[in-house]
């Protein structure tokens, strides 16, 4: 028994020797090149051929979806030249399992037949999930090569945006008739070479092709093979609709705990199916993009991505960042005749705006993540603000009063203390009435709260902390 | 056919309708107690009985992840008296089903003898997942009244960590024999009443329980059923260990498109299983506490928790900044000489620190992401370093000017531009050089790179920030 347990050490470990056998081949190419020009072939000496062909047999030995990390972790040039080495037959899975970006770095590197070619061993929905990144006349030519009804399928496939339900469909589905015994079904299931993945249900169509029900396999199992397929079969089941958002989707697997969900349009025909591995894929990927969004990197980014490609995918959130700095700073400068007479006050305002900041995050992403699960119902905005200013009220005290004794520490100055902890207390209390509405009022004006709520709440500390702190200071000190 | 079709919309009516019901018994309620003061009993009057009945009705109707979600929904008080109306065959599914900080005020409200009856309709695997939030007495007297093999099933489930395979473990696995006919397999399953969940293979074990290989389910309908199990059965799996990292099993799942996964101890013995389902809620809740544990939340919080509880969750976080922002402060105290030279330096200081931790914490996230998938390989730190270095030197030149700009045009003095553009640039270098550094040191140090990257690099860019601009300043300007 291979014991294919998978973990990050052990993909360490093949990467190490995946380097170690590419050094060993860049040292004697080098060698080679310093001896003669001509060589274009990859396998020019023989002791290069050799360490070739052990990387080629490994890779040969691996998932696909190794490959694919494989790929992601090593450098542009390593890339290419272990790419060329994947069989061709795997081409389109690797495809498939790679990071958008590292996908991109891969499709440069192949011509058009090569593409069309790593695309016949892919369904229909597969294909649909790369297309975006192959080339219009390659589409064209897939397109041509497919046989009829996978053509529909493909069509369909991409007529989907990327975040609906139909986006992680797929056709593989089995249908049987509600008339049948479950005898005929064992012996219909006997005439197929295999089940398609993840097949724990057949679906039950009329002749319309309106689903019915599931015949569950596990139910098939253990039911007696003289019961009709409409004795045994489910008809309260999950159906999602194409255009469903796909986390709708993915909720559903994550509460049912389901392993496959049929589609049905408008009129309960049946589409197709969603398996959890797409939900999982999804899942993934949005975790992942949520937390990229949250740094401001727009998508995410090849590890050996060039610089310039680099910049481009973060300068929007720099520039939003500058703007927000901007205005920060025209608000100090307001006060600027304040900090001269007492310069102490520039040293100590970033206290003020940086606890702010934090504290306001904390409420911001409690609310998004609560409006994300759908727990904020009709009465609980009032609430959940009294909520929060409580908690800052009671922060703004301790570390109101922490900072207070701080500056009075250093600066020996009671009054100078007392207005840290008044400007404190207050940035706090801005901090939760706004980390709470600005989320709020995201959603209500139909924006993703997930986005922009971040930024808006630090501008809002930042600029409001400052105003407060050398307000204060203005009208009490000097 | 019902559609379960479950979006967040959907939870939304359902809890807008929950809410009204409420609303409508508290209404009676207060009018009741007006008049007479002595009721205890939930159901007083008429109009309140005929209320609570189609609440109960609405939640008799629901699936315990359902009712788990409106509990979550909802203020103490009300979840109290929903919480009360839930049947007492589902309390178990439902606990199970919420988050931790909402379970244990569903806890709280009950007692010992009706906690030991909710935990009865559980697998010794889910009693596991609660036992960390039942009293002490309660598990001692689950013990009691389990079953023997259940009972060493508890323990075993209990031992491990809520990180590691074993924890997500399940013990519902139907085992065979390698030599029998798939005949014989199905007239054995036909026996049983169901099968468990998620059963997409049957465990093929021999006389000392070593696992063989697995028949698939979908390999068993079919394969002829004269064949053996040996015949048929595939032998190259994955098997997992319970003492793995849960995410390398996650990642397996990930990988390799599972259902279902063996778990067998170090000499091959066959323990249990994890199912899929296990492994979506494992990488939600994940996903989850890396978002809460970015903004500074310790666990996930109770949306309606009292004011001190939440104190108590976020103050780790903001005392951490609030000493980062003392260091920040100092430094900028032993520039108030140059501030009160010029005092446009404290108005344009905060500018060069804030786009310093921008910067800094999407490099922090490229690399704490890249390292989490293991793509991080021997020789890539330094091409890593010149990369995020690149990005930062063109960022800078480009952002660094555009500050200069800003800053001539408002303070019309060109040194004063120069120097911002200078220490925007130099922040940003240090940010990339310690944004690709502090993470792999902190994993060096065998360090969770992604707790406490974000907070360093804030706290380097802010303190080295202002000492660059300041510095410089005054330098060059006084």
């Amino acid at each position: 028994m291979t014991e294919t347990n998978n973990e990050n050490k052990d993909l360490q470990k093949l990467l190490q020797r995946v380097v170690y056998l590419l050094s060993k081949y860049r040292l004697v190419e080098g060698f080679v090149t310093l001896q003669e020009d001509s060589n274009q072939d990859l396998t020019t000496s023989p002791v290069q051929k050799n360490n070739l062909q052990e990387l080629q047999q490994l890779l040969d030995e691996l998932h696909p979806a190794d490959i694919a990390d494989i790929l992601e972790a090593l450098p542009l040039e390593d890339r290419r030249l272990i790419w060329r080495l994947v069989k061709a037959e795997h081409d389109g899975d690797v495809l498939l399992e790679a990071s958008d970006a590292v996908r991109e770095t891969l499709i440069t590197d192949m011509g058009s037949r090569e593409l069309v070619a790593a695309t016949e061993q892919l369904d229909a929905d597969e294909i649909a999930d790369l297309a975006p990144d192959l080339p219009r006349e390659v589409i064209d030519d897939v397109f041509r090569t497919l046989p009829m009804d996978e053509r529909e399928q493909l069509r369909s496939a991409m007529s989907y945006p990327e975040d609906v339900v139909g986006a992680l469909m797929d056709f593989d589905v089995i249908t049987i008739r509600e008339d049948v015994r479950l005898e005929v079904v064992l012996r219909y299931l006997r005439r197929l070479d295999e089940l398609p993945d993840h097949t724990d249900q057949l679906f039950v169509i009329d002749r319309d092709e309106q689903l019915k029900g599931v015949l569950l396999v596990s139910k098939l199992l253990v039911s007696d093979p003289n019961f009709t397929v409409a004795q045994v079969m489910t008809k309260e089941i999950v159906t999602l609709h194409p255009d469903d958002h796909a986390q709708q989707g993915a909720t559903a697997f994550e509460r049912y705990d389901l392993v496959s969900s049929s589609v049905v349009d408008a009129d309960g025909k049946l589409l197709g199916r969603v398996t959890v591995n797409a939900v999982l894929d999804f899942i993934r990927d949005k975790a992942e993009n949520e937390a990229l969004n949250l740094a401001g990197l727009s998508e995410e980014e090849d590890l050996f991505a060039p610089v310039l490609k680099s910049v481009k995918n973060r300068w929007v959130w720099l520039a939003v960042n500058l703007v927000t700095a901007f205005i920060a700073s025209r608000v100090i400068g307001l006060f600027e005749d304040s900090i001269a007479q007492l310069v102490a006050l520039a040293a100590l305002m970033p206290i003020i705006a940086g606890i702010g900041g934090n504290s306001g995050n904390q409420t911001i992403t409690m609310i998004v993540r609560a409006l994300a699960l759908g727990q904020i119902g009709p009465d609980s905005a009032r609430k959940l603000i009294f909520k929060e200013i409580g908690v800052s009220a009671v922060n703004g005290l301790v570390w109101g009063t922490v900072v207070g004794l701080f500056t009075f520490a250093i600066y020996e100055n009671a009054a100078l203390g007392l207005v840290m902890t008044s400007a404190m207390i207050l940035n706090l209390l801005l901090a939760a009435l706004l980390g709470v509405l600005i989320p709020l009022t995201l959603r209500k004006c139909g924006r993703d709260p997930a986005i922009g709520s971040s930024v808006l709440i630090t501008a809002v500390t930042d600029s409001g902390g400052f105003f407060i702190f050398l307000g204060l200071a203005t009208i009490f000190l000097l």
